[in-house]
């Protein structure tokens, strides 16, 4: 079923599967339900190609049911030129157009009362329906999207609008899009009153966040296959439980996936951790659910082991609600939060510690460095240990049990001359076969214990790696801020105050980043020591598992 | 250089590389050193291909020296039909043809008067100046000859001459050709007297050949690259000590191959071992010494432990000789001797037990099955040894790298942000990279210690089984020559004590054959115990210094 659109952004194809569409073009979108961020369409000069879903808004006739609660705003208050933000129905009733319930059940389909193929797999910006919610490419964590270097980013824009110091015509940068560069530039006004505060304090290597005051650990459970609608909609509910509650709550990935989101909307200059991998076909098969599992663990107790991602209202709303109706309220509740992306940053406490701009712009770069090696090597360690499982389930397993075969064929001649037929070395050397046979079964099963736990760690940090590039950005355009600032102070364009004002605001940056970094390089070096240390561990016990069975093999030929 | 021959046999082409020739045509052959028994000619029509060298004498001119010992005959009492045989200067002279003295030379070459290309690597068949030894292509130990089955061989032939029962037109069947049709038949005349003797005695499971009384074994050390003729020739020289004398002999692999081709001509239904293969280049190479001593010290085994072949003159010539001068006179002697094919048979002293002879065939059917499917397991595991021998040095040895190449990797990325660079957990990281790159060697290294072990053990027994074909023939063609001779008595064209005689002497090759059998049997039973379980104590050593090299680096990991 085919849907009318208009392009809200320009969009410029650099593939031939690509089409372009220039913003207020009309299009026409072959198939609504995409995976991955992009959709089959026409655009008006009759091109047909991919173009992506969150350039794009959807023209709908209004619907029977009126919209309801027109109130409902969450990002309202930002405006709507940052992409990285859901459109409200507050922009869209201003555009002339109108937006069916659906849109909000699917940010409250506690209840499941939404469509068959909300089921997890759709993709995270996309309502159930098919409906816009514009997020940007990289926050699908489907995609380990790595951000194209803008450039010309920190050049002038030729549209000024207010504040003296240029804004960034790339409305894509993650500098523009965090809304980083509004609170930099000071568009953002300081509220009176603040309840949330994350704290950065200054530790023995520089900026860190100050730890939860109480810290929790989090268990994910028994995902367990759930249907409804007698049988025609299936889907997989996990147990999660708090250690500060220890009371269980059952989420779906959908749950996950909804928290995931907030938590991309609120949390600026944090690395937030990548839910595993959907897949569309076989979900509900025992390896995908127990990888799933693993990894949704993985997830939790990177955000339980944060010290501002566990403090988050949403998160323990997620982990402790476990009534129908406060979880609806909830959700509202998180969904018009209003201290997110650029009001994220009044929340933080910085120390009063002087840190010369330059030292810090060149602790981001060592950063950089390290993260950039840091990616690669992750990558690479991640191919070599899916090519060694590979080769356990393949080859390594044929090779064993081909010589197993071999030795129970040696085995079976033996007894074909029945006088000289030396039942105790045949039944040995059978045995033998048996035994490597077994062992092909060890190298096979291997993986398992070992090599998807390392797998399913890397994964985690591929997704916490890929978000850097654009962190590092915000301070990139914050520092390149602060000196067009300083220049045009100097030249007199600009008051010192404001420049001050500039200043000061891309400290908080640049505390906020270190502080992340800090705690990055704290949370890996545990997680790769636990790995590492697990890995070997199942390596010893896998190849004396295959000692053993050969010892008891080998007992066989005594005395023959 | 090219040469003119005459075929002695008719040979019909089967592949286009080859060419027919027919009895008595003229042939040029354009190369003589062939390696596999074939050589490149041309015959009277013009054709050019290849035919076996075996089917052709090569006609020489007399050379200045005399011929000087024409009495040398050392089976010419068989006459010349049998190809097994070499072709003496008594058929050559009878011809109008006369043969130089190199040809004796070559059997005589302990001083190394002979030239270059006689170090060993050329054909068992040939002499070392490329003159003719008939021998048929299964005796070559290059070749593991598997004897196309003869079909007919035991229709009545058309031609008859002297004896009542038919000969067999197929003068390369192995029965015609051991000498066993003549034994069988009587042509074969007793001797006055016999200083050799063999026992077979009846075991528990059979008949078997009695013990070598002075039992002994004897060790193969020190392959010595030895060059003369001021380096223009080098050869490799073999310490060989036997542990009845203690004393060492030096030996080079041709004093082997003259022993190989002593041993094929005297034992009629014994499975003579191969000689270790032959190889064209690089035969001085570490590896190709190595494996070749290994197989030498097996074949060796095989040898000293059989209780016929132990036992024979030559070998104990061989063993023993130290002096040049009594080397040539004991080669003249073992070459002269005449108890060789058909005559060997009579210096077998079977015991009285009646042996019903269809049991000895039922005996001998079983045992055709056992070897027939020993010979496809031992091939299979040759094959999958070898596959593992390659993976081992390729496949695991890389994926191990790769994993240990992956660690480094990582444990690099962690020292490029300074004041987070972790040092000793990276230095342990680092170490597991070493370790896995360690266990990729330890992988590579491994073959040394089991699979060459196994592979070569195996190589023995495709040898020794790749005769059984042929001497099965033989009981096979002897009982088709009772059964026809005791049909022609019952229809009275044959007198009864020519028929009991045949089946007297049909008993003989029964018993031996069993003996022979039950030598095997013994033989594998220990051969494969031996095998497997060096192969499992080493697997087993193996398996346990990954786990310590694990378990060592896992370790470091400790109070990080």
């Amino acid at each position: 079923m085919s849907v009318k659109g208009v392009a809200i952004y320009t969009f410029l194809s650099e593939n031939k599967e690509e089409i372009s569409i220039q913003e207020n073009e009309e299009v026409v979108i072959f198939e609504e339900n995409s995976m991955d961020g992009w959709v089959l369409g026409e655009n008006s000069r009759g091109e047909r190609g991919l173009f992506p879903k969150s350039y794009v808004e959807i023209i709908r006739t209004r619907s029977d049911s009126n919209v309801t609660d027109c109130s409902i705003s969450p990002v309202g208050s930002l405006g709507n030129d940052s992409p990285y933000l859901p459109s409200t129905p507050n922009t869209s009733l201003n555009s002339g157009k109108i937006y069916d319930e659906d849109y909000y059940d699917y940010w409250d389909d506690w209840d499941d009362r939404s469509t068959v193929v909300d089921d997890a797999d759709h993709t995270s910006s996309t309502g159930a329906n098919g409906h816009i919610f514009q997020v940007p490419p990289s926050s699908n964590p489907n995609v380990h999207y790595r951000s194209k270097s803008v450039t010309g980013q920190d050049s002038m824009a030729s549209s000024r609008k207010g504040s003296m110091v240029g804004r960034n015509l790339n409305r894509f940068s993650s500098f523009v899009r965090s809304g980083v560069e509004a609170f930099v530039l000071g568009d953002v006004p300081m509220m009176a009153k603040i309840a949330e505060s994350y704290t950065i304090e200054m530790g023995p290597l520089g900026p860190q966040w100050k730890a939860n005051p109480r810290p929790f650990i989090c268990s994910i459970e028994d995902p367990t296959k759930q249907t409804k609608f007698k049988g025609i909609k299936t889907y997989i509910s996990y147990r999660v439980t708090p250690s500060h509650t220890g009371r269980p709550v059952y989420r779906r990935y959908k749950h996950f996936d909804w928290l995931y989101n907030r938590l991309l909307h609120k949390f600026t200059v944090i690395s937030v951790p990548h839910l595993p991998e959907k897949q569309a076909t076989g979900r509900f098969e025992e390896d995908f659910i127990e990888k799933r599992k693993r990894r949704l663990i993985l997830w939790m107790n990177h955000m339980t082991s944060h010290p501002v991602l566990s403090q988050y209202e949403g998160f323990e709303h997620f982990l402790m609600c476990a009534d129908d109706k406060q979880w609806k309220l909830g959700k509202r509740r998180a969904e018009k939060d209003e201290m997110v992306g650029a009001h994220f940053m009044l929340t933080l406490q910085i120390p009063n510690d002087h840190q010369d701009l330059q030292d810090v712009e060149e602790r981001v770069d060592n950063f950089k460095s390290f993260a950039k090696k840091m990616d690669d090597s992750v990558m690479q360690l991640t191919h070599v240990a899916s090519e060694l499982v590979r080769k356990h389930l393949g080859g390594f397993r044929k090779e064993f049990q081909r010589l197993g075969n071999a030795f129970q064929s040696i085995s079976q001649a033996f007894t074909l001359d029945p006088p000289y037929k030396s039942d105790a070395l045949n039944s040995a050397i059978s045995h033998t076969g048996r035994t490597y046979e077994n062992i092909g079964e060890l190298f096979a099963e291997q993986p398992k214990y070992d090599l998807f736990q390392m797998l399913d760690k890397l994964s985690l940090y591929q997704g916490l790696l890929a978000n850097f590039p654009d962190i590092i950005h915000l301070q990139k355009g914050a520092f390149a801020k602060v000196k067009e600032s300083q220049r045009m102070s100097d030249e007199g364009k600009m008051d010192q105050d404001e420049a001050d004002g500039i200043r000061k605001r891309c400290r908080t940056v640049g505390f906020a980043l270190q502080a992340e970094m800090s705690h990055f390089h704290q949370q890996r070096e545990v997680d790769f020591k636990d790995m590492m240390q697990a890995y070997l561990r199942e390596q010893i016990a896998f190849y004396q598992r295959v000692v053993q069975q050969l010892e008891r093999t080998l007992r066989m030929y005594d005395g023959l």
